[in-house]
Formats: C-alpha cells, sequence, structure tokens
C-alpha cells in the first residue's frame, strides 16, 4: 500500500492536482498551537517506554474502541483510581490490540498509527494478530535508538513550535527548563497555553481547594473577587513569560454572559462558600468568558474555546479509571445565542481572537462559518477530537469555506498527547486541504496558482498568524 | 440501463473495486433481521394478488408521494377507516400511479421497484404511462407461476432468515404453523420478534384494554404492575419459544428512566386508571426501556430501539385512512442525555445488545457513533425507513465509521412489509457498502484483503451475530 | 480558467453526462419568481453607477467578508445610519475590496463575481490587488455603453419573468409604469411580490405606524382587527393587480398558530396599544400565516415562507450602518411541530403552495424533505443566502430527493438585490443540477432521457408552474 497517494481522491485529472497541491504543503514545518504533549517528555528528552505503554494504554480512542466490543480497560493496562492492578506487560497488552484490529479499520486511529509505525519507525509490516510479536519487536528495537529521543524526533518531525497545555497552578518547570535548555520561552520552540478550567469552573473537581492554591502561588487574597481576578493576572503574565500566546477554554456549552461586577463578585462567593447550583456554575463560568476576552484584549492571548463535550459520561468507567480515558462524549452545541454577550461586546473587535472549536459538525453551515465570516474576532478551529478525521476535515472544508473562506478558519490542530503521531495528524489535513483544493481546481472554480498559495497558507502561514506563534507578548 | 454497475462510483479504478468487493458480497444468504412482512404470507403460500394491491396499495412510501402531489390514497385503493369506497380496480390503480412515475426519479422507491420488475419478476420493460398495462399484464403472469409463490420466491431470493415482528397480543398462530412446516421455531427460517409498543405506551389506542387482554392470554393479573411485569416476561418466553431472539420498541424519544418500583407502580396504575397526562406516559415508555433491558439480560433477547418517529402527524389521512399509510413524520431526535439511565445501568456489560436506529440523520457523527463506540451495549442500526436509501447509507458509513468503526454497527436490515423488495433493499446495502470500501481501498486507507472480508461481514456475518440469529435462546 | 466545465465533477464520464444535461438547461428563459432588485431599476432604465457603487457598497456577501477581517463597513462606502461620512470614491472603494479579493476563495461571492466580470461584462482580466484598476476601468467603460442599460441586459439575460418584492405599503408606482411600458402587470415581465413582514410583525420598527399607513392607503379601518385584515386583503388584490403571484413571508421561526377570531383581535389590540411582549408578537405572526394562507387559498397567491434568520445580530454593525448589511445570521429551525397547525388546516390541500426555504441545512433529509413528500400544499425552495452555494445546491439535492424526489421542490430563486449576478446565479444552479443528475446517471440510477427532461423542468418548467409564472390571478 503505496502512502504517495493516501487520502487523495481516485479520479486522475484530481489526484494530478492534489499531489502538486500537497507536494507544497508536504515540507512546511510543524505550527502545533494546541496539544496536550506533557512538556516533560521534552524537557527530560529520555527515551520512551515500551510500544504499548506508548503507543496504547495512553490513547482513549484506541481503549474506549476495544471497551465498545466488551474489552475492559484494565486489560490494556489502563490505571485505575484505586489503585487495583490492571495488565503490566506490555508485550501481553500489544498482543491483546493487535488481536482487535480489526476493529480500527475506517477510522483515523488506524491511519495514524499505521502511518507512524512506517513514517516515524520505519516499521512497514502490516499490523495483525500473527505479527503482533514482530512489530512490537521491531518498534522497541527503535525506541532504544537514540535517535527515537524526543528532542531528536522534535528535529526530525520538522516541529516548528509545539504549545503544551497547563493550568494556572502548574509551576511551569518544564517550561523553565526547556527555556534555560534554549528550548522554550517566548518566541522559542516548545511553549505553553493557559487553560484555566479547573479554577473557573466551580464544578471542577476540588476547585475551591484550587482557588486557594491559585492565591498561594500569586500572594494575590483570591477570597475575594477582585483577588481573584488579580491572581489570574499573575498567572497569565507569567504563562506570556514561558512564551504562551493563546489561552483554552474547555466548556460543557459556548454560553457567555456579561456580568456586572457585583452580580459576579455574589456568584464567586457563593461557589466559595458551597451554595452553587449548577445555573450558578454555567452562569459563571459564561461570566468568565467575558472576563478573559477583557484579559487577553489587555495581554493578547488568543483565546480557544472548546464547547460541547459532556465529561464523563461513562460513569463506571470514571468510577474505575478516572478522567480522560474515553469516557467524554458530545453533545449538541448551540454557539448563536450563546455567543451573543461576548460579541456583543467585543466581536468587532480585530484585537481580539476566539477560536471556536466543536464536537458537533451539525453547526459548521448554520453557525460556525456565518458567524467566522461575520465577526473580527472570530476564527474557525480545525475539527477536533471525535471531529479530527479525513471524512469530517473534508466535510469541514465543504460546509464552512463558501460563508467563511479559508482566512476565517485557523489550521489544523493535533490536540494530542501522543508526541510521536504528531507529523501524521498533520499529514492527513494536509493531505485534505489539498484534495479540496484540487477538487476546486478540477472543477475550475479556482486557479491553480491560488490553490498553491492556500495550501501553504493553510499548513503554515495561517496557523502562525492567528495563533501569534513564533511572537513575544511580553 | 444494465445493472450490473448500479451506485457504483463512476470512477473506473474505484469502480473496479466496488465490483470485485461487490462480488463477494452479493451470492451472500440474506439475513433480514427486522421487517414487518406478514407471516400468513408464508405460513399459507397462496399466491400474491394482482401487481397494484402486491406493490402499490400498501407501500406508503409510494402513495404519500402522490398525496403530496394531490393524488387522494382513496384513488390508490388504500382501504379507509370508515369503509367508504375506494378504488378497487388493479388496472386502474396501476395506471394512475404509471402516470406519476416520473415523481419517484432519484428516490429509492424507484430503485427498489425498478430492480424488483427486473430481478424478480424479468420484466425489463420500463414503466411509464404508456407501458402502464403491458407492465401490468406481465407482472400479472408471472404472478399466477407456482415459482411466484411466497416460499419459492424465500428459496430464490437467498433468504436464510426472515424475522417478522408480532405484538405481545398476537397469538403466534402463524408461527406455529411455520413451525409445523419446518419453516419456523427457534433457529428457524422464520422467526418473531417482540414488539410491545400496544402495551408499554399508555399513549397507544386502546392500551388498557391491550393491558387486560395481556392478562387474560397468560393468565397473570395485569391490574397490577407485578402481575404486568410477570405477564410480559411470560410472553418474551412463547416469543424466544417461537424463535424470537430479538425485541422492538419504537418510541417517539429514546429517552430512558430509572424508577423506583414503587414509583413505575403507581404510574402504571394510574394509566389504568385513565389518569396519566402525556409526562406520564413519556416517562412509563422510558422506565419500561430499562425494564425491557433487565428483561433481556435474563433471556437473551437483543433490543431494537427506533426512536424519533411522530405518529400520524397528516390528522386527515389518519382520520380517513388510519395507521401506517405514510402520515408518520421524523422529529429530532436526542440520544446522549436520554439514553444516560440506560447506559449508567447497562451501557458497559457486554451481555446487553443494543441496536440504535434513526430517523435523524444529524446525530451520526455527534451522538451515535460516539456512543456506539464507548459502550459494549451499543450498536447502530442501518438507516431506516426515510433514511433508508442508497445516499443515506453512503453518508452513513462516512459519518459514523471514523468514531465507531465498522463492526459497532449492526449490517442492514429491510424493515419492509414488502416482502417481493427484500432482495433488491439488500443489494442496495451491499452496493453501497462496496462502493465506500472501495472509496477506502482507492484512497489507500485500507488493503483490499481487508475490505474484502469487511464487505462480507457487513453483509452477511455481521447482522447474524449481533442478532444472534440461527441460535436458539431457549 | 476556461468556464465551459465550470461546477462539473472531474471523472470523464460524469463530465460528459453533465456536459449534455447542462446544454439543454443553460439556453432556458430565466425565471427569477423571488428576488430584491429595485423595480426603478427596470421602470427607470438609467445607466448603472461605477462598479464599485455597482457591485460592492450593497452586497452585504462582500462587505461582511471584509469586516469579518476587521475591515469597516463605512471604508467600503456602507451608508451609516446618522449619516456620519464614509468612503464615497469608488476607485478607492475598489482597490481596498481588491486587496482582499484573496478571502472569497472558495466562495460562491467569487464565483458569481468573476462570472459576472467575464460573461456579463466581457472582462476577462483576473480581479488581484495588481489588477484592480484596470478591472475597475474596463467595468466601467461598459457601463457607460447604451447595451449595459437594464433593460437591455433584461433581454441578454433571458429572463423571462423577474418577481421584485413590495412591502404593502408600497405604492406600486414603479410597477404601473413598467406596465404602462409592456414590460409589467399580471403576467408580465417584472411583476411583484406581496411582504407583509412590516405590517404582520408586532417587532418590526414601526409596526404600529405602519398599520396606520395600511389604513389610510386602504381606507379601512386598521384600528380593529377586522378592518386590519380587510386591508390586508385590498392590498393583495392590488397587488394582485400589479401582477404579483407569490407573498412571502420572512420569519424568525416557522411557527404557525389557529387563534379564534376573538383572540386573534385580542393580541391585535394589544400590540396596538403597546402592551404586546416577544410571546405576543410571535403567536401573532404565527395566526397571520394562518390567515395568510387562508387569503390564498382565496386570491391564489402563493406562500412563501423564509424562516430562521437572527435579524441584526451584529449589534455596533445595525446601530452604525442599519438593516441588510450583513449582521444577521442563521438559527436552528424546527419546522415539524411549527408547522402543525397550518398543515392540520391546509396542509392536503393541493389549492394552496406554500414554498419552505431554510438557512438550517440539518432539517433537510429529516424534516423538509419528508414534510413535503407527504403534503399537497409543500414545496421545497432552493438553498437559500448563506446557503445558496454549489456545495450546498448539491447537498440539497443529496439530501432531500430521496424522500421528496426533483418535483416537490420549487426550482431556484436568486433571492438578489443584484441585477446584474442574476444570470451567473441561475447558471450556477442549473451547473450544480446538471452535475447532480449526471452522478444518477453514471451510477445507473436514471436514464439519461429522464434526466434530460428533469434537468430542463428543475431550470424552467417547475418553477414557472409552481410561482404560477405568466399566470393572472384576476
Amino acid at each position: 500500500m503505496p502512502t504517495t497517494d493516501l487520502l487523495f481522491p481516485a479520479d486522475p485529472a484530481q489526484r494530478a492536482v492534489a499531489r502538486r497541491l500537497y507536494a507544497l504543503a508536504a515540507p512546511q514545518p510543524i505550527i502545533s498551537p494546541h496539544g496536550h504533549v506533557d512538556p516533560a517528555i521534552l524537557a527530560e528528552d529520555r527515551p520512551f517506554p515500551d510500544p504499548a505503554r506508548l503507543l496504547i494504554v495512553p490513547d482513549h480512542y484506541l481503549t474506549r474502541m476495544l471497551l465498545s466490543q466488551g474489552v475492559p480497560p484494565a486489560d490494556l493496562g489502563v490505571p485505575t483510581v484505586d489503585g487495583s492492578p490492571t495488565e503490566t506487560d506490555g508485550r501481553v497488552i500489544w498482543r491483546r490490540f493487535a488481536a482487535h484490529w480489526h476493529l480500527f479499520r475506517g477510522t483515523p486511529s488506524r491511519l495514524w498509527l499505521e502511518q507512524t509505525f512506517r513514517e516515524v519507525f520505519g516499521v512497514d509490516t502490516p499490523l495483525s494478530p500473527a505479527t503482533a510479536d514482530a512489530v512490537y519487536d521491531e518498534l522497541a528495537a527503535r525506541l532504544a535508538e537514540p535517535e527515537f529521543r524526543p528532542r531528536a524526533l522534535f528535529e526530525r518531525f520538522g516541529i516548528e513550535v509545539l504549545a503544551t497545555t497547563e493550568s494556572p497552578l502548574d509551576d511551569l518547570g518544564q517550561h523553565a527548563k526547556l527555556a534555560a535548555d534554549g528550548w522554550g520561552g517566548p518566541g522559542g520552540r516548545v511553549i505553553t497555553t493557559f487553560r484555566p478550567d479547573n479554577v473557573a469552573d466551580m464544578e471542577f473537581d476540588g476547585w475551591a481547594g484550587n482557588v486557594a492554591r491559585l492565591g498561594e502561588i500569586t500572594g494575590e487574597d483570591t477570597g475575594t473577587y477582585a483577588g481573584y481576578l488579580a491572581a489570574l493576572r499573575r498567572r497569565r503574565e507569567a504563562f506570556v513569560a514561558a512564551g504562551a500566546t493563546s489561552t483554552d477554554h474547555g466548556h460543557p456549552t459556548a454560553r457567555t454572559l456579561a456580568l456586572g461586577a457585583d452580580e459576579a463578585a455574589r456568584l464567586y462567593d457563593k461557589g466559595l462558600r458551597g451554595l452553587a447550583d449548577a445555573a450558578d456554575a454555567e452562569a459563571f463560568r459564561a461570566h468568565m468568558l467575558l472576563e478573559f476576552a477583557r484579559m487577553s484584549l489587555d495581554d493578547g492571548l488568543v483565546m480557544q474555546l472548546h464547547p460541547g463535550a459532556v465529561r464523563n459520561h461513562n460513569r463506571r468507567l470514571y468510577a474505575r479509571h478516572g478522567r480522560d480515558v474515553g469516557g467524554d462524549l458530545p453533545q449538541a452545541t448551540e454557539y448563536l445565542h450563546a455567543l451573543t454577550p461576548l460579541l456583543d461586546a467585543y466581536g468587532n473587535d480585530p484585537r481580539l481572537r476566539v477560536v471556536l472549536y466543536t464536537l458537533d459538525e451539525y453547526t459548521f453551515s448554520r453557525e460556525l462559518a456565518p458567524l467566522a465570516g461575520g465577526y473580527a474576532a472570530l476564527y474557525l478551529g480545525a475539527p477536533w477530537w471525535f471531529l479530527d478525521s479525513p471524512e469530517v476535515l473534508r466535510r469541514f472544508r465543504e460546509s464552512v469555506t463558501e460563508s467563511a473562506g479559508f482566512y476565517n478558519t485557523a489550521g489544523f490542530v493535533d490536540d494530542t498527547r501522543a508526541f510521536c503521531s504528531i507529523p501524521v495528524r498533520h499529514d492527513v489535513a494536509r493531505r485534505v486541504d489539498a484534495a479540496y483544493l484540487a477538487r476546486l481546481v478540477t472543477e475550475h472554480r479556482l486557479g491553480e496558482d491560488e490553490a498553491a498559495e492556500t495550501v501553504v497558507d493553510l499548513a503554515y502561514r495561517l496557523p502562525k498568524k492567528v495563533f501569534k506563534i513564533g511572537e513575544s507578548l511580553l
């Protein structure tokens, strides 16, 4: 299975154009402005663990698919909340996974993993129950080589900048180390992102304690709302100093709300006293998005809004294995009315940049594209999580371009914890964009010269510009 | 118009792969695990009536389309509730239908009927106003031949197993006759399906009377909730004894609810006393889905959930012609929150199988695929009713595969009353799946060897396994 | 970039069929049954203004896209509410626009404008920042020629009938002039459309005053509900006398309601006294749709319903520049339950024709197609506004044909203020329909003979019939 034409349309004329366009995008450096790679990986640059622990255990796309066919996550080594034992033998985990490889036919996980084996590790043996051990051994051998250490891979992957994501309670120590090594800091290669959910969402586990810690870290009195805002501003300064160019907000809905300072303070106090109900928490989150927008106007951080995930929907999974193991699910998301307060306040201000994501593609042409095509502050983020897939990347272009154009979109984000999958994820997006542009060209809707410029914009220039990558906000 | 390439993509490379894949699927036996064929047709094996009465009068896809252009259903022979006269001359009905044949261009009805003429009856004359009589005569001649009796067609169609649908009040007499003839019973060729809507839905016409009859049939006291549950269990046993492997639940919404036994009993009593309002009825239906899930864990019956139809939306049509004549319409359907109580209780239990259907394709990638790809109990049923069409079958694969894979889907169901259309309906689904897999192959996303295995799984092995076809649950 | 194959699929077999089908549709006269061209343009037949004032300033698709990238509408000459100055130099506006031409890649605006330059004005120079002046000069030169006066273009465009849109308060003076010139009146070339939003929607700016004027114009006492209805009937008569064959209703939702006359009168009075709240206004609008349906049964006017736009969502834009400058946005729209009262009353009456439009494509297969395929009174209007684009026109056919067929759709409407873009807009729809039908043909789903008939029906015969174009309702 040659990969040169991977994801290109079958029609020879269209494929030829797609190849030419892709050839322009492929060598562009990777801008990864949003993701969840642990910065310690690059700060410490230690060898990766065994193939199962690297590629299977932490990947909830994989463990949830096996769960859907009755394989318990513990059998794949997913750690338990209570510390009860799970499978620890990497080879056993790997074999179990390989035995279910057919489940992934037609999924992006299949594509990512297969391409990672081949392109990153040079392993061409197709995975199957019969070849499980061979593939494992080949991968393990590579992982022991110095060329497969994180920093070496970072170079080989052609990553220009990688943003990680940290909470305001993080001491940013790994980023300090990276900066000391010449890898981090403002304008650097590895930067952070300010993600305040654990102190802005009263329903977050341990919110009150988190807010107290925020006070300790900053020396501000987070017992008052004013002190809380001051503390958040302090941490944003620290994040900017560590190279951050954006914030990230993962909310259940896209709701925004313009509360007066008194009303916001009242809600905040209610939360601290443990008296806030679900509606209070939603109102406070919604209000804080406006506060964060105001702060962004001051410090220049780009805002990212990720709404629509119902966290820990699979309760038994959550009880046994905790957060972020595949039990979150999308819900219908309304943007138009939800964002009105924010847009009324700052929607026409081009100094503000709000990048909107969705798990609900049935908003693409109805809400997201008309919004992004009509407000100076709005950009559309790439299809995310369940929607980060070839078919949806294609439908995204087919559904948003006609109202928003290409230049109100923000470029691809990999959003991944899986460092080794970064190049293939960006490659998939570049291929799909090349294929889409090739269709416009062969249908005489766009000249190939303009498509050529656009494909490079989408791969490189646009995310760099929208996310202020390479800029220092100090 | 040759039919070998029917529904295959135009691109020659893709078409060539589609042909090869389809050639593997086409000869597979038909598994029809969900439908509405009258079992008397096969139990009695009498000749079919005239072409109009066989193919037009009972097909609400056809009569509703003509209604939408102002042709009253009575002019097509659809019986009236009050017995007022309708057209009785089959030839007149046929001519009227043929005069409107152009209305069906681009519809699945057109495809099904045309293929049924050609493949089932060997009639190649294209239907048109001018050829109406000729086609009628050719069809009528065939219907008089013994090779066109139901059992002979069943054999010719290559049907391995056909499931019909009966209510708990049905005496299953036709299935007893089928079993006596060696055609029915557990593991047999014609089996039943347990559909309890008329006793589980308080808003169903005559619910209280139905529940009373349920008591009579089973000898349980359905005057109490406990007796009602016992009676349902009894009937499930009888259905299992008649070969059933699944139940079917047609609800307005997907809502589920975990009531305590006392609360459920209280609602049930309220219903019996005629005091239940719409919210009570909805709560009781929602609760009963959990009860039925519990029963399924005991007796092994696969649960099918068909939510989202607003019954008898066309009131004038309902008043004149009653139920099931084309006046039902889809409404927006929410799954994620609606199913939470059921999933909290049994979602991770692989012994339970719940097959979800939808009339709302705008849930495919947002809710249905992530749910099926994350819960062991869930499978996705084929696109249903208004969505049983080439375009939606394609969009279904394009929208659900990336999150749920192929193996959390349950295979094609024809859901039809129209016995003679069964082979073409399955054929359409096999062709669309072959075309989709061919695209994956030509875009280098799947090897042809794996696509070949998958296309046969989708056509035959998967529905057989998911619906426990060929198994006895006794 | 040759335009013969514009928008045709790349596959050679499919493209060949598309060409043949398009060749049949292309020469058909244009029926434009719904739009917003100012009738004065044709009544007065004066030369058009400069290129910027003709093509940029009044086109909210264009100015909103530049606004989304931070260019204020005032810089493009969009007039302000308070009369504060805006850019007046057409050439400066044109250059600014050309500097942002890349924003429109992949949008219908790009397609429309480019085709208008080439096909209408014979200007082949591709627009770019470098060629801005040259293109401007070429266009300006053409606009000075007599062949580019409105009536000459009307002839050249092959427009058979063009409907404009007026409010009941309009004196229809321009239409009287057109009739006097042999261009208007019943069955004429330029006809009007009755759009009563400004007197039926209590939330419309100045509603009470509008209603009072309606009384003055008609001599009816609009201080009473009965007089209000009588006045509306009078104006409908006047519109019919001016050639109208349809009405248009732009409502926030599709809600309909059957109020008794007393209740309606009570709401009306409440509105007149300034006491109506948002729910009252919604109920009154919903009720009036039923009243208008009743009137249509009497006078034969086709009803058009355009629901789903949130007007003036961009408040700052509205405050500075007023209505209809790109600040309206789509919201999710429910049809099934909303239309029930109307359908209960008149849905099965083929004498009534209601053409439904949407800004929410995620209702195509779920609600719109099953409704139109099941009620005699309903037709589906073409994709509208944000959805009037090649991709959505294609998805419309792919999503509605299977349940509604082609013949429950109403044909293309351009809905435009931009007279010069009319031919290209119709051309785009004809090309997309030809491409869709070509796919059906190459996939053996429809014979080319039937596709040939259908493509002409869609382009010409169907809109003419559904909208009663060429008929006099006197």
